[in-house]
Protein backbone atom coordinates (compact mmCIF):
# COMPACT_ATOMS: atom_id res chain seq x y z
CA UNK A 1 0.00 0.00 0.00
CA UNK A 2 1.13 3.45 -0.64
CA UNK A 3 -0.42 6.34 1.24
CA UNK A 4 -0.80 9.46 -0.36
CA UNK A 5 -0.82 12.77 1.60
CA UNK A 6 -1.14 16.18 0.72
CA UNK A 7 -0.70 19.06 3.17
CA UNK A 8 -1.81 22.39 1.74
CA UNK A 9 -3.41 25.86 2.97
CA UNK A 10 -5.93 28.11 0.96
CA UNK A 11 -6.54 31.10 -0.22
CA UNK A 12 -9.45 31.57 0.88
CA UNK A 13 -10.67 33.66 4.60
CA UNK A 14 -10.51 30.55 7.20
CA UNK A 15 -14.01 29.04 7.88
CA UNK A 16 -15.34 30.72 5.07
CA UNK A 17 -17.96 29.16 2.72
CA UNK A 18 -15.38 28.90 -0.19
CA UNK A 19 -13.15 27.15 2.05
CA UNK A 20 -15.69 24.76 3.06
CA UNK A 21 -16.69 24.29 -0.82
CA UNK A 22 -13.30 23.56 -1.59
CA UNK A 23 -12.83 21.00 0.95
CA UNK A 24 -16.36 19.47 0.02
CA UNK A 25 -15.06 19.22 -3.66
CA UNK A 26 -11.86 18.03 -2.76
CA UNK A 27 -13.60 15.24 -0.70
CA UNK A 28 -15.30 13.89 -4.03
CA UNK A 29 -11.72 12.56 -4.84
CA UNK A 30 -12.55 9.94 -2.73
CA UNK A 31 -14.97 8.44 -5.13
CA UNK A 32 -11.96 7.46 -7.77
CA UNK A 33 -12.55 4.18 -8.14
CA UNK A 34 -8.97 3.05 -7.24
CA UNK A 35 -8.58 5.38 -3.96
CA UNK A 36 -8.93 3.88 -0.55
CA UNK A 37 -9.12 4.88 3.16
CA UNK A 38 -9.56 8.79 2.22
CA UNK A 39 -9.23 11.22 4.67
CA UNK A 40 -10.30 14.90 4.67
CA UNK A 41 -7.58 16.51 7.78
CA UNK A 42 -6.94 19.31 9.50
CA UNK A 43 -3.10 20.02 10.31
CA UNK A 44 -2.95 21.08 13.36
CA UNK A 45 0.75 21.51 14.60
CA UNK A 46 2.01 25.59 15.01
CA UNK A 47 5.60 23.64 13.56
CA UNK A 48 4.19 24.98 9.94
CA UNK A 49 2.02 27.27 8.07
CA UNK A 50 -0.43 24.35 6.41
CA UNK A 51 -3.83 24.25 7.45
CA UNK A 52 -5.54 20.86 6.10
CA UNK A 53 -4.50 17.60 4.50
CA UNK A 54 -5.96 14.37 2.18
CA UNK A 55 -4.68 11.06 2.69
CA UNK A 56 -5.94 8.16 0.62
CA UNK A 57 -3.99 4.95 0.00
CA UNK A 58 -3.51 3.32 -3.13
CA UNK A 59 -2.74 -0.59 -3.70
CA UNK A 60 -0.23 -0.33 -6.39
CA UNK A 61 1.93 2.23 -7.98
CA UNK A 62 -0.79 1.18 -11.25
CA UNK A 63 -3.72 2.40 -8.99
CA UNK A 64 -2.04 5.94 -8.20
CA UNK A 65 -1.32 6.50 -11.63
CA UNK A 66 -5.12 5.80 -12.84
CA UNK A 67 -6.36 8.22 -9.58
CA UNK A 68 -3.47 11.21 -10.70
CA UNK A 69 -4.34 10.41 -14.50
CA UNK A 70 -8.46 10.09 -13.67
CA UNK A 71 -10.38 12.78 -15.43
CA UNK A 72 -12.24 14.03 -12.30
CA UNK A 73 -8.54 13.91 -10.42
CA UNK A 74 -7.31 16.06 -13.39
CA UNK A 75 -10.45 18.33 -13.44
CA UNK A 76 -10.44 19.24 -9.40
CA UNK A 77 -6.61 20.20 -10.27
CA UNK A 78 -6.97 22.27 -12.93
CA UNK A 79 -10.26 24.47 -11.83
CA UNK A 80 -9.80 24.38 -8.06
CA UNK A 81 -6.65 23.24 -6.57
CA UNK A 82 -4.39 25.66 -8.99
CA UNK A 83 -6.69 28.24 -8.57
CA UNK A 84 -7.80 27.99 -4.70
CA UNK A 85 -4.45 26.70 -2.92
CA UNK A 86 -1.83 29.18 -1.61
CA UNK A 87 0.77 26.06 -1.13
CA UNK A 88 1.22 22.66 -0.70
CA UNK A 89 3.27 19.34 0.26
CA UNK A 90 2.84 16.33 -1.33
CA UNK A 91 4.44 13.10 0.67
CA UNK A 92 3.95 9.66 -0.23
CA UNK A 93 5.05 6.82 2.61
CA UNK A 94 5.37 2.69 2.54
CA UNK A 95 6.00 0.52 5.03
CA UNK A 96 10.09 1.02 6.08
CA UNK A 97 9.87 -2.90 7.04
CA UNK A 98 8.12 -3.60 3.51
CA UNK A 99 11.54 -2.22 1.78
CA UNK A 100 14.28 -2.73 4.53
CA UNK A 101 17.31 -0.50 2.89
CA UNK A 102 15.32 -0.66 -0.52
CA UNK B 1 -7.00 11.01 17.85
CA UNK B 2 -3.90 13.32 16.93
CA UNK B 3 -1.86 11.46 14.17
CA UNK B 4 1.79 13.06 14.69
CA UNK B 5 3.72 12.83 11.87
CA UNK B 6 7.30 13.58 10.91
CA UNK B 7 9.19 13.36 7.47
CA UNK B 8 13.03 13.36 7.99
CA UNK B 9 16.18 12.42 5.62
CA UNK B 10 19.09 11.76 7.75
CA UNK B 11 23.21 12.69 7.18
CA UNK B 12 24.11 9.13 6.38
CA UNK B 13 24.71 7.49 3.29
CA UNK B 14 21.33 5.88 2.59
CA UNK B 15 21.20 2.26 3.19
CA UNK B 16 24.10 2.44 5.47
CA UNK B 17 24.29 0.75 9.05
CA UNK B 18 24.26 4.16 10.82
CA UNK B 19 20.76 4.84 9.12
CA UNK B 20 19.60 1.57 9.74
CA UNK B 21 20.82 2.02 13.29
CA UNK B 22 18.65 5.26 13.81
CA UNK B 23 15.72 3.69 12.53
CA UNK B 24 15.85 0.87 14.44
CA UNK B 25 16.66 3.10 17.80
CA UNK B 26 13.52 5.64 16.67
CA UNK B 27 11.28 2.64 16.20
CA UNK B 28 11.77 2.24 19.96
CA UNK B 29 9.77 5.49 20.19
CA UNK B 30 6.70 3.16 19.80
CA UNK B 31 7.38 1.78 23.55
CA UNK B 32 6.49 5.25 25.10
CA UNK B 33 3.09 4.37 26.62
CA UNK B 34 0.78 6.88 25.15
CA UNK B 35 2.18 6.04 21.56
CA UNK B 36 -0.60 4.46 19.39
CA UNK B 37 -0.35 2.59 15.96
CA UNK B 38 3.77 3.66 15.93
CA UNK B 39 4.98 3.19 11.60
CA UNK B 40 8.37 3.60 10.35
CA UNK B 41 7.96 5.29 7.09
CA UNK B 42 9.68 5.37 3.51
CA UNK B 43 9.00 8.30 1.91
CA UNK B 44 8.67 7.54 -1.59
CA UNK B 45 7.39 10.81 -3.40
CA UNK B 46 10.16 12.61 -5.62
CA UNK B 47 8.45 15.85 -5.60
CA UNK B 48 10.22 16.13 -2.05
CA UNK B 49 13.43 15.65 -0.24
CA UNK B 50 12.47 13.55 2.59
CA UNK B 51 13.38 10.15 3.00
CA UNK B 52 11.41 8.95 5.77
CA UNK B 53 9.07 9.14 8.45
CA UNK B 54 7.49 8.07 11.49
CA UNK B 55 3.76 8.36 12.25
CA UNK B 56 1.72 7.91 15.40
CA UNK B 57 -1.67 8.80 16.94
CA UNK B 58 -2.13 9.96 20.32
CA UNK B 59 -5.79 9.28 22.07
CA UNK B 60 -5.33 13.29 23.35
CA UNK B 61 -3.32 16.78 23.82
CA UNK B 62 -2.64 15.09 27.03
CA UNK B 63 -1.66 11.74 25.42
CA UNK B 64 1.03 13.66 23.04
CA UNK B 65 2.23 15.62 25.87
CA UNK B 66 3.31 12.77 27.89
CA UNK B 67 5.47 11.57 24.56
CA UNK B 68 7.26 14.78 23.92
CA UNK B 69 8.18 14.58 27.76
CA UNK B 70 8.68 11.49 28.44
CA UNK B 71 13.10 10.45 29.03
CA UNK B 72 13.11 7.83 26.19
CA UNK B 73 12.05 10.77 23.65
CA UNK B 74 14.19 13.86 24.98
CA UNK B 75 16.80 11.89 25.17
CA UNK B 76 16.34 10.26 21.91
CA UNK B 77 15.75 13.70 20.32
CA UNK B 78 19.25 15.15 22.04
CA UNK B 79 21.68 12.23 21.03
CA UNK B 80 20.27 11.23 17.95
CA UNK B 81 17.84 13.16 16.20
CA UNK B 82 19.67 16.61 16.38
CA UNK B 83 23.06 15.20 15.35
CA UNK B 84 21.62 12.71 12.78
CA UNK B 85 18.81 14.34 10.90
CA UNK B 86 19.74 16.76 8.25
CA UNK B 87 16.11 18.23 7.75
CA UNK B 88 12.64 17.42 8.86
CA UNK B 89 9.13 18.45 9.08
CA UNK B 90 6.29 17.66 11.34
CA UNK B 91 2.38 17.52 10.50
CA UNK B 92 0.08 16.70 12.83
CA UNK B 93 -3.78 16.08 11.60
CA UNK B 94 -7.30 15.58 13.41
CA UNK B 95 -9.79 14.28 10.95
CA UNK B 96 -11.37 17.53 9.20
CA UNK B 97 -15.19 15.95 10.06
CA UNK B 98 -14.53 15.73 13.57
CA UNK B 99 -13.87 19.59 13.79
CA UNK B 100 -15.80 21.33 11.45
CA UNK B 101 -14.91 24.84 10.32
CA UNK B 102 -13.16 24.46 13.92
Amino acid sequence: MIQHTVAFSLKHPKGSPQELDFLKEGMKLAQIPTVRNFRCLRQVSRKNAFDFGFSMAFESEAAYQAYSNHPFHQTFVATRWIPEVREFLELDYVDYVSNPLG
